[in-house]
């Protein structure tokens, strides 16, 4: 069976594997990217990072996938000026990472990978459509359509978080208003509660620095009984409903997937969005519905590059 | 040149004509629905104007296609219970239209109809994908995409005016609140309007009758800088221009084709929605973007219909 490698290219960490078709993982480990190096260093040790996978997997590997925060093109195989990695502009990592470690990569935007990662190798399998958001930093979003990725005629579609759902709400880190990504990620969280937190000097949010405010400090408070928490937790969780029943009655998709760091907390919330989504999108559309959370954790990175170099 | 028979079925007329593959309309012509006789004798009444279109057409046709408001269902060929078509819940229009007429048809949402009519026949020949809006009494979808149209695996999906985008807006005739067609339809404009009319006694919108305000009335009292009216207009706009670039940022349209009655007026406003998208979707997915108005005009529901019928 065949092998690819999947790299996962976080602003933090790279994460790698070699992944053989079926989804096994062979081997996997994971380097920090020290991205403010600049991105000609950056691959000179992903290059090495790869050789080194593959010399631990024993296998025979000619081919890779690279999943990259956005913007980027496939087509050029080229990352844009990217929030988590300043200074990539227009850098072409694809044949830049080949010339280095010998081995053809193709690129996707690392939601888009998630998603179909999901349908090859996760929770997805059986379903078509398919719509996937990553609740994380930000809200990633990707659709498996009619038998592949679907990401639009540049690549970049699919931005499913940001979808304003909330005309006159927050201004999200794109310059829109009340887009999802201002209720359904840590981002939305942290300017929700930066206009709140001192107007609320009770509450326990204040004990966190602002830098540790995210979903799971909040769900934690909010188990406490904190009224700005709990505020905060039904804002997600409303947000959240209306955003997945918009794509519901846009998609019709069989299975509607979570993933990233938030969806880990999903048995608390998932009943309520369910509710949510069931009284507002069209009930044809839902009767068949399935909402769930992803099955690859923290592997969903990975294995979404790897699944993008065998669906190439 | 292959011919087929177009129907359009709504509630007040039904609009036919024999089409051939290029888009020509041979013969077309229009009888009144008088839907409040039960659906039999609808049919029966259909199929004799199906045999006068194909007489007066003098070609050889052996197939049609109806576009009818929804839900219904395209695989069972049957009508569900539609606000303008009572009492027809689960009515198998398609075997008794056939048994009845001779001839074999498919049957399509009209909103879908609507855009695979701008595809074949229309402004949006050259584009994939394209996303449809119909601006009438509701606001219609549909969503043309690799090569065909897109209307999910119940064949009730596309539902493009049926998307939160205001949150704590008005309720849609759905039952979700501050969906697009609250903004984007003569439905929303006067769900708005029957709560604001009598706050403002001085409008001229008092002096329609509640019946006659719709988009057009609305525009003629804005142009005489009725503050009201101006109101409405700009909310419709807003409303608009918000919604199509949630649909830019989700489906990467290469166009964004624009009909129904309230597209005929697209002039006056489509300069300002075309800056409202700029603002707010990314800019690697309106680079190439063209929003348009249809240029099938009134014949959009045949030609949709007949389009189905070609594309079966």
């Amino acid at each position: 069976m065949e092998c690819v490698v999947g790299i996962d290219l976080g602003g933090t960490n790279v994460k790698g594997g070699v992944v053989a078709a079926d989804g096994t993982i062979i081997v996997s480990r994971a380097i920090k990217t020290h991205a403010s190096r600049g991105p000609e260093k950056v691959v000179t040790a992903m290059a090495a990072f790869v050789r080194e996978l593959i010399d631990a997997s024993g296998r025979t590997v000619t081919r890779g996938g690279i999943g990259a925060p956005g913007p980027l093109s496939q087509a050029q195989g080229m990352i844009f000026d990217s929030p988590n990695l300043k200074g990539w502009n227009n850098f072409p990592i694809v044949r830049r990472l080949a010339e280095e470690s010998g081995i053809s990569f193709v690129l996707e935007n690392d939601a888009n990978a998630a998603c179909l990662g999901e349908k090859l190798f996760g929770a997805g399998k059986p379903f078509d459509p398919i719509v996937h958001l990553t609740l994380g930093t930000g809200t990633g979003g990707g659709v498996y359509l009619n038998g592949r990725l679907f990401t639009g005629p540049s690549g970049a579609g699919a931005e499913l978080g940001h979808m304003t759902i909330d005309m006159h709400g927050l201004p999200c880190g794109c310059g829109a208003a009340g887009h999802l990504e201002t209720f359904a990620s840590d981002t939305g969280i942290r300017t929700f509660l930066a206009g709140a937190l001192e107007k609320y000097p009770d509450s326990l949010l204040n004990n966190q620095g602002p830098e540790n405010i995210n979903f799971k400090t909040v769900k934690e408070c909010a188990d406490k009984a904190d009224v700005l928490a709990r505020l905060t937790y039904e804002r997600f969780v409303y947000g959240l409903g209306v955003g997945i029943a918009n794509l519901v009655n846009i998609f019709n998709p069989q299975a509607v997937i979570l993933s990233g760091g938030i969806a880990r907390q999903a048995p608390a919330f998932l009943p309520e969005v369910e509710r949510i989504v069931k009284a507002q999108a069209f009930p044809v559309l839902t009767a068949e519905l399935r909402i769930m959370v992803s099955t690859l954790g923290d592997d969903t990175g990975v294995l979404g590059a790897a699944a993008c170099a065998i669906m190439n």
